[in-house]
Parts: structure tokens; sequence; C-alpha cells
């Protein structure tokens, strides 16, 4: 297994309006994208992955010139890894309103010569898979192999199984929920209050004043940490450790009795992850990607029938969930399994016993990436693209 | 069952210097607490009950002119209710550093003529049971016939069995945990953060600049709601529903799109929660009770080892536990017990299955408050307390 080397994020121009969800329209854009391996001749042999909250099209390898710079899933995509690079092209796309280099609430609104601001269109994960399939399109790739996406990014993978019906021919759906629920909305509702209320933010025209609502973004990542672990992993890597270290180990350190001041490790884990996101994160875009994920329902034009929703889908299905995860719980996959299945839909699914929470999906975990590696090879064998292995020429010998 | 009707607030005075937990001490203070029903000649039917972070002294009945102003326990603590006013002489005392009239941060610190605000110092369960047993000293009570308490109060219920074993006959330990996990720290910490980095804060010390960190304050406690409420019961009372009414029942409302305006009723609901709470709440004293919450830890100076500190208890303990209470599951209240029945301590524990989380503590679960009931009938036969019921009149007739 190797990594798939240094990459160059490249960009497409598109002059045709987009028409979104909202009934509005974004005049004209530019989406950044990396793809990994070579796309056959058939054309057969694209691998879409959709992006979450914080990710980006930066899916894997390195950028030049950059250490430590691998891509968000560099563990799962590249050559002779559960995606592999040596029989799929994979491409990876920044989502419109996102701040890594699509365009977002950053750039100028061509129809004020400002940045957009918090004037940037409320964009949906339908909106997403619109802008994806043009990219799509001009790369000339009519059908995907398969599109997948964790959390926000599986919501974007059933997204294309509906939008987009015979485009797919499968589609991994991992952590993710066919909605959010009051409790999800919550959390999203309070990061954005904690942006909003920013004297910083300034309506979100925040750009032209120079500053960057950096208490808010801090708060809003916080949440959003909490929310990504487990109860457990949580406990196991911090506990109630105090952040002195005890000068004799048989006795604890003493509690500095601090209300403002760092006392828990935890705390400092915390702090740390707000900060360092404070310093790279849109808040406009931060806005813009928690509602979507909000927005996202594909039951609601259906009564609320999940079952009526899928029937238009014609991709086989992988579904995976991890137990300990409480942001997107198995009870949420299975839900769209049960949907499925309602549909006579081809569908596998594996809920991965993981201690680390909705995290787990990014993870290195032996049996949630045996599975996808199976499921990957299994796509492989019926497109035919199964490379020549290190294995496969030994036996051939 | 009745009220107890009209009740008024008294304060008493302490002048002797209080040592705290932290190696300080408060010079002068006064508590505020409310007591109803009547102490018995013999002194020994008090009952202790001890509130939790936003609550106070006002346990139960109305404040004179003020309607719907019951206190936070009035569905249980009155005549004939589960805790029986007319068996029981009924105490709830404002903790220290509290903002509902015992001393705390938004008093003048006598050693500067200015507020304590963040100077107040750290005060901990354990210095809360201190001041509350020295009230009890001078309202003569040498043991208390239960201590009673849920979540905060219930590790003040606790702390009274291990710093005053013999002045409790019985415990009652409601929806609490023997120590704050990491996650719950974690909550604390980000609504602390939120409040502290609020530019209206002033480092604690905003009373003198004229404003409240109300921004900080809201987030705080829409942080704290989401933790109190289960996901199912948010999920039954709001789920998706708009806050923009369908014009037609059979046709959901059209999304708003927007990031910032509300659009779920769940935002509309903790918008308001944390609006309210905004305009009473003392940010300091915020500070100060989440850190309380996060310093007890009764095993602590035991290795970790709860059996060990439970050794020093002497009382007879009811350990309630709610399945739905994420913040203090049932698992850390089996801790409590574990730990009681590792010392041969007398302990009932009952898990009920209510679908409230955190919060069913305060409402008027029927199983609950029949458990609560039929203790604290145990306990007013054991010390002859048990009142001339409507009932037990009709039977000596």
């Amino acid at each position: 297994m190797g990594s798939v080397g240094t990459v160059t994020p490249q960009t497409m121009q598109f002059s045709e309006p987009l028409p979104l969800q909202s009934g509005k329209a974004l005049a004209g854009y530019s989406l950044m994208y990396e793809t990994y391996g070579t796309l056959n001749a058939e054309r057969s042999n694209a691998v879409l992955v959709c992006h979450a909250l914080n990710a980006s099209h930066h899916v894997a390898g390195v950028h030049a010139g950059q250490p430590r710079s691998e891509g968000w899933w560099d563990n799962l995509v590249g050559p002779g890894k559960p995606l592999d690079t040596d029989r799929f092209f994979v491409i990876g796309i920044n989502n419109l309103g996102s701040c890594f280099g699509s365009t977002g609430p950053r750039d100028v609104n061509p129809a004020t010569g400002k940045p957009y601001g918090a004037d940037f269109p409320v964009v949906t994960v339908e909106d997403w898979v619109e802008a994806q399939a043009r990219l799509l399109d001009r790369l000339g790739i009519t059908q995907l192999a398969a599109v997948i996406g964790g959390s926000l990014g599986g919501m974007q993978a059933l997204g294309w199984t509906l939008q987009h019906p015979d485009r797919v021919r499968h589609c991994l759906a991992i952590a993710t929920a066919p909605n959010l629920s009051a409790e999800n909305i919550a959390f999203n509702e309070v990061a954005r209050r904690a942006i909003v209320t920013d004297p910083d933010f300034h309506g979100g025209h925040f750009y032209e004043h120079g500053v960057v609502p950096k208490r808010g973004l801090r708060v809003a990542r916080m949440i959003g940490h909490i929310t990504y672990l487990s109860d457990d992993v949580m406990e196991k890597k911090f506990g109630r450790m105090l952040r002195a270290e005890a000068p004799d180990p048989t006795r604890p350190a003493s509690y500095a009795y601090t209300t403002q001041d760092i006392e828990f490790q935890i705390e400092s884990y915390l702090r740390y992850q707000g900060d360092k996101f404070s310093e790279y994160f849109d808040a406009n875009t931060y806005l813009l990607i928690t509602r979507a994920l909000d927005y996202f329902d594909p039951a609601r034009a259906h009564g609320g029938d999940l079952s009526a929703a899928f029937a238009r889908a014609r991709a086989r299905f992988l579904v995976v969930s991890f137990t300990t995860d409480w942001r997107f719980s198995p009870a949420r996959s299975r839900e769209i399994v049960k949907a499925l299945l309602d549909n006579r839909r081809d569908v596998s699914y594996a809920e991965i016993d993981a201690p680390h929470g909705h995290d787990a999906f990014l993870l290195d975990d032996a049996r949630y990436h045996g599975v996808v590696r199976a499921y990957f090879e299994r796509i492989a064998a019926e497109i035919g693209t199964a490379a020549p292995r290190l294995a496969d020429l030994k036996l051939a010998v």
C-alpha cells in the first residue's frame, strides 16, 4: 500500500448559472478538484469522493512543498488501499460555499464587487450534487462506478442515487443519516449562534472589517468536536486527567481551583482544536455547511416516507455505521437500509464495533477498511478493472 | 396534595470566615434560605433540599405578589406531596457563589469595596456542605432526617454523607454521578469559553462596565439545554418541524433557506431558553457552579476508589436514575450503588424508565414520585412523624 504521492489541485470554471434549491442561482463559479489514478478507456472506473464539513477536494496524497499535507482520507485512498487508485480513477471536489478553493463566501460577488460574505446563496446537498455532475460531464464521465462519502459526504452519495439514478452504479454511504434529528440541528444551531453573535462577525461581512469571528469559530468547533467523539473514547483518552502533571505519580496533582484557566486535559485539547480551526475555517462557510446538513431530508417531499424517496434509486449500496457514533447512530443507518430493502435494492450493511464515535469513519479501523476494500474489489471485478497485483503476478508465473 | 402557599425567604449572616477547599477563605457571608413545614420538638424531621445549577433556595410555594413563582421542586415538596411538609421540616438554601440572594460574585468584596466578580473564590460541593452545616447548626438541627438533591444537588447530598456521616440519617441522590466524565467536563468548558470570550465579560468584572455577557450566557444555556433533554424527547417535541406553519396541512411548509434566521422549531426553543437565561443568571456564577461540578470527585483522595471513599458513610440511601439521562446516565448511579454495597450500606436503587433525559428529575413522573414518596414514608415511620392524614382520620372515626 502506498501513497498517491504529490498531487496538484485543479480548477474548473463554469459560466452557465447553477439553479439552486432555494430558487436563487449562482451566476458563475469555479470548482477545485483533485484526481488520483487513471480513467480507463471505457470511462467506467470513476469514483467520486464527497467530503464532509471541514474537509475538501484534497482526499489523498500530499501537496508539493507542504510536509504533513496528507489528504483527509489518505488512509483509505491510494495504490493498494481499500479504494485502490491502481484500479479506480478517484475524484475529490471541493463543495460550493466551502473555503478551500471552490467559489464561496470569501470570493467576490460579481453583482457588488465585494466578497459575498453572508450574501452567498444557501447551498444544499442537492445543489452540490448538481455542481459535481456538471464537473463530471466536462470530464466525460457519464456513469460513476461508485460515489462514496461519510457523514455529510454520505448524504451527497445518497443524493446522487436519487438525483441521477442512472449515473451511479454503487453508493457507499458511511456514518450518515437520512436527515438530521432535532438534537443534531440543535448542536448546529448553537454553533451558528456562537459565530453569528460574535461581534467580529458583522452580520457575515467581516472581511471588509479586516477581522475574523474567531471566538465564535472556536466555540463552534469545540461543540462539534464533542459530538464527533464517543463518550468512551474521550474517557479513555482524557478521563479526569489534569493538565498539571503530578510531581509524584502515586499522588494526584492538586487542583488549581480556577474557573478561567485550563484545569483538565480535555479542556486543553478542545481549546487547541478550537484555536486551530479558527485560524483557517471561514465563518460563513460554517453556517452554509451546517445548514446543508440541516436541510438534507429526501423523505420530506414524500410526506416523510423514506422508502418512497428511495423508489427512484437504481444503484447498489454499501451502508456502514459505527456502534459508538451518537451523532449519526447505527439506528439512522438502519433507516436507510430499511428504505432500500423496501424497494428491493441490493444493499450490504456493516455495523462496525469501533470505539471512536462519529470520527471512526476517518480512521484506519481494520474491520471497517476490510469491508470497504471487499466492496470495491467486487466493483472492480464487475467493471473489469482488476489491475494485475503483485500476488496475481506471482501466481501467473 | 396542596402547595406550601406563600413563602418568605430568610437571610442568615455569618461573620466567622469559611475555610474553602481551595485553601482560601470567605471572610463573611450570608445565606438565603426558605423553610416549609414545622420542625418537631425532637428536631428530628428536618430535610435539606440541595439545588443544582440554576435553581435556588426557593424549592416550593410562591413568593407574595409574584404569580407563577412556584419553587423549582414544587411538584415534589408540599402538603401531601412525596416530600410531605405536613410531616417534614424542609429547608432550601441558596448556595454560596450563586446569584439568588446568598453571597456571590455580584456582592461587594469587603477587601476592595467593589463587586467580587471573577475574584469570588472558587467554591466546591464540599464548601457548600460546610456552609449548609453551619446554617443547620444555627437552626439547632444536629441531625437531618434526610438530605435530598438531583444532579449537582445529588452531589451535595452524597457529600453530606461523607463530610458529616453522623448528621444524616438518609440520603436521596437523584440523577447524579460520583464525578463528571470527560464529556461532561467538555460541555461545561465550551459553555465557560462562550462566556469568558464574550467581549462583555471583561475578565469577569463586567459589573463595573455596566454590561452583561449575554451572548456567552445564551450559548452556554443552549448547550446546557441540549444535554438536559434526551434525544428522544427532543425528537418527539420538535423533530424537524419548521417554525413556519404549513398553510396547507397536507403539504409541508417551504424551507426559508436561511443561515442566520430561525428555520426549525428546535432553534426557536433553544434561542428562547438562552435569551431568558441571559436576562437573570450571573455569568461568574455560571463559571463557579460548573467548576463545582467538575471538581466533585470523592474517590479522588482514595486513588480513584469510590468504595474506599464511601467507607465513611453511615446514612441509608435511595439512588434514582433515569434511563434516557445521557448527562448522568444510570451507569453512573450504579457506580454509586456498587460503592455503597461494597461497604454493606443500606441502599435502594430505582432506575426509572422516563423519556425526558436529565430533566426528568424535575418532572412529575408517577413512578419516580411513587418511589420518593414511599421512601419518605419509610423515614416518617422511622422517626415517628407520621402526621394524621385525612384518610387516617376517616379510619379513626
